[in-house]
């Protein structure tokens, strides 16, 4: 058996998320089908991120065993071949028989864009939300930046996260956040195309859409920047904005930045 | 009863076209439905661009006449609540009564966007082309450039033109023309999402497709950039290459550059 390492990109609007559920078109049911297709066997997928459905992806990560004998750094393109055209496998290698694409420590960049205008742009309805209102850009990543560095996050995590149904806790380290424009103005006036950019060590079940739709109020003038550290005081996720819509979430990349750690010690577990 | 100009953006994937057809989902009948709704009164759409199924606009425009009191700039508003969401209107203002928007001196920019991957972006399936292949982007600008100008467009119009069956000439004049890179590479290697752009004074069917089919061929060395003048030469479609998806291609927006001309002094017909 040869355990292979596969990155995948997905249009995640079709698609009831990743996870596979009876009588529904998931990620992970459609790579099993490919996969098992190709191979002559059943295979198994497991995922790094679990994202949500409508949510995209550009860089997720998952596994499978498999003792097939087509060359590992072939399997991408032979698997595209029987993947529906909204979800593309880039790249596939050998990895050792025990990696785990959520039990090694790493680094998610998760992308969160907004289509700021006074009209939508109906070419770009499915790949970002929508915002009618002034937005102070500035404003935003100001209350971005608030949000980094190691915190108890438990205001911007949807309570029924099983990471903290299991008591587990909601301290999670943010590296870097930050807006950035991508267009020149919207349709009759506004920003245009905003994407703001998070990276961390792990992320609660919704909590870049929680930190979106309230870093989106910080915008409108709703919040103050300077309300983010009050939010986080709190600890309620009552204290936060809005959780903003699943079809402006992509998850960007996944860097794996240790190798595993020993079965003693295990690291934090994730919801996404 | 005043005439209204309005400017529309549309999602071209799920139409049938611009242009009214009997049982079928078009941008015209939707802004002819939704407009008579809004005003109460049967609705005519004069459109200037008489888009392809499955080719996308961010600038056609469009007048219709109507008795209704609401403000003409509020007009693009209150259509909207009542469009799909794949179709906008941006704006929307009074225009003299005599206005045509295929009768007067106008430049039209069209973009055609390529995927130049290993693994096509299961993210831009709907609005590029996929091109696998190694392209030389610079031999794509150079096959451009040399269509700038006035020329016989024969070769790079579709035969069933309803200007050219009509006895029509195919003489045209392109403004600009060259192709820039949108993004840094594509999945697995490649250019990544290009760009081609071209202006000019008016377009034969099929043409910005036919051109971006051949100028392709340019970029994979299936043809010289230098062919293109004995292309233009031969007046023959079957010299020129193929046609290329309509996913790909944009109207980006129409320029009026004169008055109306007056009645004896017919503007160049126009197909699209």
């Amino acid at each position: 058996m040869t355990r292979i390492r596969i990155i995948t990109a997905y249009d995640g609007t079709d698609f009831s998320g990743f996870q596979k559920l009876p009588g529904k078109r998931t990620v992970e049911g459609e790579l099993s089908r490919a996969i098992s297709e190709l191979c002559g066997e059943e295979i198994g997928i497991i995922g790094a991120s679990r994202t949500d459905s409508g949510v995209h992806a550009l860089g997720n990560v998952a596994v499978f065993d498999t003792s097939s004998s087509i060359p590992p750094e072939r399997m991408a393109l032979a698997i595209n071949t029987r993947l529906p055209r909204d979800l593309r496998v880039l790249a596939s290698e050998s990895c050792e028989a025990d990696w785990h694409p959520r039990k090694h420590a790493s680094i998610k960049t998760y992308e969160y864009r907004i289509y700021n205008g006074r009209i939508e742009d109906p070419l770009g309805r499915r790949y970002r939300s929508f915002c009618p209102y002034s937005l102070d850009v500035e404003a935003m990543d100001r209350a971005l930046k608030a949000l980094v560095g190691t915190h108890d996050f438990t205001s911007f995590a949807n309570p029924a996260s099983q990471v903290l149904q299991r008591g587990g806790d909601a301290i999670r380290t943010i590296h870097e956040a930050g807006i950035s424009r991508l267009s020149e103005g919207g349709f009759g006036g506004g920003a245009g195309e905003l994407c703001i950019r998070i990276s961390g060590s792990g992320f609660l079940y919704n909590m870049v859409r929680i930190i979106a739709g309230t870093v989106m109020e910080a915008g409108t003038g709703a919040r103050r920047p300077e309300d983010m550290e009050e939010i986080l005081r709190a600890r309620d996720r009552r204290s936060a904005g809005m959780t903003a819509e699943a079809r402006g979430l992509f998850l960007r990349s996944i860097v794996y930045t240790e190798e595993r750690q020993g079965p003693a010690d295990h690291p934090k577990e994730k919801d996404i």
